[in-house]
């Protein structure tokens, strides 16, 4: 059997601005680290790395969760680490569904075979803590899922007084900050989250494949009281937060570190650091504005009507009338710069405007923004050619 | 709460010769790929890579299977993603247990509530065709599993006869070939292997993060004929199949791919091909001659008796009597050479040289057993004072 000729040609990524929900554009530091010579995933440089990363993550969290790591896998492997560890075979898992990401883990969650019940909340909206309080009575679940930043719809779903809700109850409460970490306002240990996870190619601004998460002491407590064991050895919390130096023993092989990313994401927590949480949350919030402004402008309007429910590193617009979004989208990539459709619920609805980290700048915003009403323009036209060509 | 001012430091790796069962080190095209700018998961170009590194794959494999694809996470998650999907609970698994990862797939299965039936060999040997061939008499398995290279023992296990035993039986062919592929003789589509995985940080010299993964007909056939959902949603091998473009349906959003990763391990099956599999496996069948005359030469040998079974790309190495492995290995540490001991069965017992892809270099090798020999003289002099000391 010959070697593919195709593999032979030469290899060539073009340049483009990445703000649609995912991966951003890398930070020039993360990717010099991405450079860096690999190392033995236990050495001892490698494990320093490891707790620097690991302070990091506690840092980006807010919280002082001793069991806090990155998963080796995307966002998504963080979601099944979470799930697969906190839960056991029938237990009851509450779902707050407003988006993609609630149908996600209901199905994950039915596939591990957890008795799934779901508080549906309106598409652009979220629950409230009365509707949150009600199901928690109604269902007693083990774990409660709420989404922080739903990719989907650009909700950034409120917290405030969900923990406190579940630990009356005997619940934990488990979070997805995958694409509101860093970028919206978030303290794992104030709201009370007994288990938040998230991603790298957000507001961090590094290539994807690390997943951060971080257990609290009533969450870690249950974990050590299953009755089965966790159906994984890959996603099991105690092996990984072992690796990870998070207990007072020493590391054990597990498996092989993703290396070179965990450098990567070493060097996006550091611009996080230096910046300060705050101040980068807040550069979120400012940016977010221009861009409303700028949508005003162009008469254009967000998809979230109630501002304190917009995140702020991820905007949906509603499409106009008469606008079929890919066109646009297509007009738009055409030129390099990526704006995303909707996904889920917004499929045809909206387009989706990431200003994640480095991209949550005045400039780049009014770029695209400027891009996209042109694009509309000609796509309006092209409707209105082919209308008339119909007619 | 602050910043950790640990993170604040300089971020510092040194130059080593990665020679232990890996990662290795990384080739410098791959370096050079790592860097490029991050593209969307789904944007074509993209997707022409993905295509690119799928049938790179199917070269390095040599098989036709069209479900040939990389799984996002490291070997671990190659294991996972075969096991979750070929198998359903209470299902029966056949191990070959003769080194660590025979352990841990049984370990695994019985997390997934599989029924778990071992044939074990004597460390350091491999099981016959016969004796396979009685267990999956006696079994009746669903799936067999056997590791093509185990890094623990140093062992290459013979697989001709393996898959015509399974078929005669309805079984399917499981292989871990991480420690093995591209560095031993393996064609998969002539062996009848059902599904076969690897990793990118041994012979391919790439980072770890991605595990190349492919299932036959009939493994993919299984799949579909489940009465159970896989109880993963990362790692389910038909939703994984159509973002990789395996079957013959438009791609859908599964999840978002380790881009930079993806690009490594293209540039790295560039290397493969430009060499051609068949002489880049005997490069490292010759080097490994190599590598037991300069054993020879200062008195050690390889712990793998029967040369017919020893891996290429590892070979263990008896630990002398009388010596502390560990502090031979600190030595060559310290010298920034990595040589490894034991794993499992094998622990204290040998030291593991792997001579994985740009590794598998004359000098190198040479280098290495000339820095392992001194070490050695110095341990046994310590040894030496130690007891001196004593008496």
């Amino acid at each position: 059997m010959p070697p593919p000729t195709r593999l032979l040609q030469p290899f060539k990524v073009p340049i483009k601005l990445l703000m649609g929900p995912g991966p951003s554009n890398m930070r020039e530091g993360v990717r010099a680290a991405l450079n860096a010579p690999l190392l033995g995933h236990l050495h001892t440089e490698f494990t320093d790395i490891m707790d620097d990363v690991k302070s990091g993550l506690q840092y980006l969290f807010q919280t002082n969760n001793s069991l806090t790591f990155a998963v080796s896998g995307t966002g998504h492997a963080g979601m099944e680490c979470a799930l697969m560890n906190l839960l056991e075979r029938d237990e009851t898992l509450l779902v707050v569904q407003n988006g993609i990401w609630g149908l996600r883990v209901a199905d994950l969650a039915k596939r591990l075979d957890l008795q799934v019940k779901v508080l549906n909340a309106e598409v652009g909206k979220a629950a409230s803590l009365e509707e949150f309080s009600q199901a928690i009575d109604d269902f007693k679940p083990k774990v409660a899922f709420v989404c922080h930043g739903e990719s989907s719809t650009g909700v950034m779903h409120p917290l405030d007084g969900f923990g406190d809700v579940c630990h009356k109850n005997g619940t934990l409460l488990l979070v997805d900050t995958v694409a509101s970490i860093g970028g919206a306002p978030f303290h794992a240990d104030k709201l009370g989250v007994d288990c938040v996870y998230a991603a790298t190619q957000k507001v961090l601004n590094a290539p994807p494949g690390l997943s951060p998460i971080s257990f609290s002491e009533m969450a870690l407590n249950k974990i050590k009281q299953r009755k089965t064991r966790v159906p994984s050895f890959y996603f099991d919390a105690l092996e990984l937060g072992n690796y990870w130096g998070c207990f007072d023993e020493p590391r054990r092989y597990h498996h092989t570190g993703i290396i070179s990313l965990v450098y990567a994401l070493r060097e996006a927590l550091v611009g996080i650091a230096q910046e300060g949480l705050n101040e980068c949350v807040a550069r979120h919030q400012q940016n977010a504005k221009i861009l409303y402004s700028a949508l005003d402008e162009v008469g254009l309007k967000p998809f979230v009507e109630d501002p304190a429910l917009r995140l702020p590193c991820l905007t949906t617009i509603a499409v106009p009338p008469n606008i079929q979004p890919k066109e646009v989208i297509d007009h738009l990539m055409a030129q390099k710069i990526e704006v995303s459709g909707g996904l889920g619920p917004t499929f045809g609805k909206v387009w989706r405007i990431g200003t994640f980290g480095i991209n949550s700048d005045r400039d780049k915003i009014l770029e695209v923004i400027l891009a996209l009403d042109e694009a509309i323009k000609s796509a309006s036209g092209l409707a209105d050619k082919k209308t008339a060509a119909r007619i």
